[in-house]
C-alpha cells in the first residue's frame, strides 16, 4: 500500500531526484492522477489512505483530515500555509513541514521581470506586433521611479537585493516587522501601507495569505494608487481583491497589472480582458533550480518521517499562532 | 521659413523641452507630417529646403542629401548611424552629429527584462491566459544559466553592472576591442563570438550594424546555438537574419527570442507566427527620461550650429572609418 501521495503538479519532471529518494528508500507513492491543483472533495476522496501528504497549494481542511485516518504529516512544497488548517491538524495530532526558503529567488527573479516589463509595456507591444500592429509604448527605468515592496521576508528582500543593480532608487518597504537594521545598506524607507499606495510608482506584495491579509487591496486602496502605477502579485491570490481589480482597470486607473496567483486556480476571468494586466500561471517558483529543491526538501521531510528520523522542516508555533487569531 | 526638420517621431511629445529649445532660440522648425518613420523618396522630397535636420532611423542616404541643398548639419537622436551615409555627408560636407550616451541606459534595462521574461516563458503564459489557457511553464534562473554579450560597448556594460545584482554568475563576452582590465570586477570571459553561440544559454547583442556585422548571425549561428537557447536583439535589424530566424525558430530551435529590431520597421513578418518569440517596437530607448535626453541633447547641437556655436556631439573619426572599410 502506497505511504505517499503526491498531491503537488508537476513533479520529479524536470529533476527525478525526489522520485529516487522515495524509491531508493523503499517508499511507495502515489502521483495525484488529475494532473492539475485538487479541489478539497477529491483531496478527501483520494487521501484516506496516506501516512504522507506531499502537498501543492490545494485545500487541506478539517474535512479533508477527518477522511485521512492514517495522515500522519503534511509536508508542504513551498511556503505558503494558508491552503493547510494548521490548528486542525494539530488537534489531530498531524505534523506540518514546509519548505520557507526554497522558493524564494524564484520569485524574487520573477518580480523583477515582471516591473521591467511592465514598465516598458512589452506585455503590450508584444501582443500588439503578433497581430500585426506597431505602436511605440513610452516607459520608464526603474530609477525614475518610486517602489514599493509590501511584505519584507525572504521574497521582498530578495527584490531589493536584486534592485540594486539599478543604480540609487526610492524604496518604501511596509512589513508588520520593520527592521530598522536594514536601511543604512539599502537605502530603504519603512513606511505604512499608505504611504506605498500613494506615492509608489510600482506595488509589489510579498506577503503570505493570513486573515490579516486577505482582501488587503480593495477598491479603496486601489483607487488611492497613482493613476499611472503598475501592481503586482506574486504573493497569494486574495491578497489583492481581483474582482476590485478588474473593475477599476475597467475606468482606465493604475497603468498596468502583473498577477501570478488567483483566488482560484487555474484562473478564468475577467483580468484577462485587459491587455495591459499581464497574466502567468502561478509561475513565481517555477524555476528548475528551486522548485528542485522544493520538491526535495519536501520529499526528505517524507522520508525522515517514514522512517524514524527526527524532522527538520516543521512549520514553526508562530504560524499556528497565525491562523489562531485570525482565519 | 523652416529651418529645422524633425523626422523622428515621437518628438517633444512627454516632455516639450527640446521644441521650447528651438521656439526660444527663434528657430523655425517642422514635424515629420506623416507621423512615422519615412522611406528614402518621402525622405528625399522632404528635406529639400531644410538647414538641419533632427534625425531618427530614416535612411539619409546620398540621393536624399543630393536633394537637400540647404542640409549642413544632421544632428542624430541616438546612437545608430547605419542610416546616415557618413561618406556622403562628408563628401558634401554636411556635418553629422548624435547622442550615443544617452539611449544607454534605457536599452540596457529593457534587455533585462527581455531576459527574465524569456528565462521564465512569461510572454507565452500571458498569451495562454489572456486565450483562457492555463499551462505552468518551468523556467530558470539568471544564475543558472550562461550569459553571452555580443558588443561590449555602452549597453553591453550596462547590461552586466545590472546583473550583478544577481549573485554570482557566468558571462561570456565578446567585443572587437575586448577591455581585458574589467573581468576582475566582474566576472567577465573575454571569449570569441562562436564560444557564445555554443556555450551561452541567453545571448545578447549589443553592437552596431555596420558592414561587418550585417548578417553577423545567420541560420548557421543559430544552428550552433543550444537547442533552448534564448536569443536577444534590442541593436539592429539586420544583426541577426530575420529570415533565417524565423526558419529555425519553426524547426523547433532555440527556446525564445526576443527582437526589438527590424531590418523594415514598421515589422510586419514571420516571426509574429511564434509566440516564443516576443516582439517589440523599436522600444530600446523609449524610456521617458532617455528618449527627453536624447531629444534635448540632439536639439542643443542644431540650436549651437543655427546660431553659431561650437558643437559638441560630432560623430568622431572612426565612425567614418567603419564605413569607409565596408558599408
Amino acid at each position: 500500500m502506497s505511504k505517499v501521495l503526491i498531491t503537488t503538479v508537476p513533479f520529479g519532471d524536470k529533476n527525478r531526484l525526489p522520485i529516487e529518494l522515495l524509491e531508493s528508500a523503499g517508499i511507495d507513492y502515489l502521483i495525484n492522477p488529475i494532473g492539475r491543483k485538487l479541489k478539497e472533495d477529491e483531496l478527501a476522496d483520494m487521501a484516506t489512505d496516506f501516512d504522507v501528504l506531499i502537498a501543492g497549494t490545494e485545500p487541506i481542511t478539517d474535512k479533508v483530515m477527518a477522511k485521512a485516518k492514517c495522515l500522519k504529516l503534511i509536508s508542504r512544497v513551498g511556503i505558503g500555509l494558508d491552503s493547510v488548517d494548521l490548528l486542525a491538524a494539530e488537534r489531530r495530532g498531524i505534523q506540518v513541514s514546509y519548505t520557507p526558503d526554497a522558493p524564494a529567488p524564484a520569485v524574487a527573479e520573477l518580480t523583477i521581470g515582471l516591473m521591467l516589463t511592465l514598465l516598458r509595456s512589452v506585455h503590450i507591444a508584444n501582443i500588439q506586433l503578433h497581430q500585426g500592429e506597431w505602436q511605440r509604448h513610452f516607459g520608464r527605468r526603474i530609477s525614475e521611479v518610486t517602489i514599493g515592496i509590501i511584505g519584507a521576508g525572504r521574497i521582498g528582500m530578495g527584490v531589493v537585493r536584486h534592485l540594486s543593480g539599478f543604480g540609487t532608487l526610492r524604496i518604501l518597504v511596509n512589513d508588520i516587522h520593520p527592521n530598522q537594521n536594514i536601511p543604512q545598506q539599502h537605502m530603504l524607507e519603512w513606511v505604512d501601507k499608505e504611504a506605498i499606495y500613494r506615492e509608489a510608482d510600482i506595488i509589489s506584495v510579498h506577503v503570505p495569505l493570513t486573515a490579516q491579509t486577505k482582501n488587503m487591496i480593495r477598491r479603496e486602496h486601489l483607487l488611492m494608487m497613482k493613476k499611472d502605477a503598475i501592481l503586482i502579485n506574486t504573493a497569494r491570490g486574495g491578497v489583492i481583491n481581483e474582482h476590485d481589480l478588474a473593475t477599476v482597470l475597467a475606468t482606465g486607473h493604475l497603468s498596468g497589472a502583473a498577477i501570478d496567483v488567483f483566488e482560484q486556480e487555474p484562473y478564468k476571468g475577467n483580468l484577462a480582458q485587459f491587455n495591459r494586466c499581464l497574466l502567468t500561471s502561478h509561475m513565481g517558483s517555477m524555476s528548475v533550480d528551486c522548485r528542485t529543491r522544493m520538491e526535495i526538501e519536501a520529499t526528505e521531510e517524507a522520508v525522515r518521517f517514514l522512517t524514524g528520523q527526527a524532522p527538520r522542516g516543521l512549520v514553526p508555533q508562530e504560524e499556528y499562532d497565525v491562523q489562531r487569531q485570525g482565519l
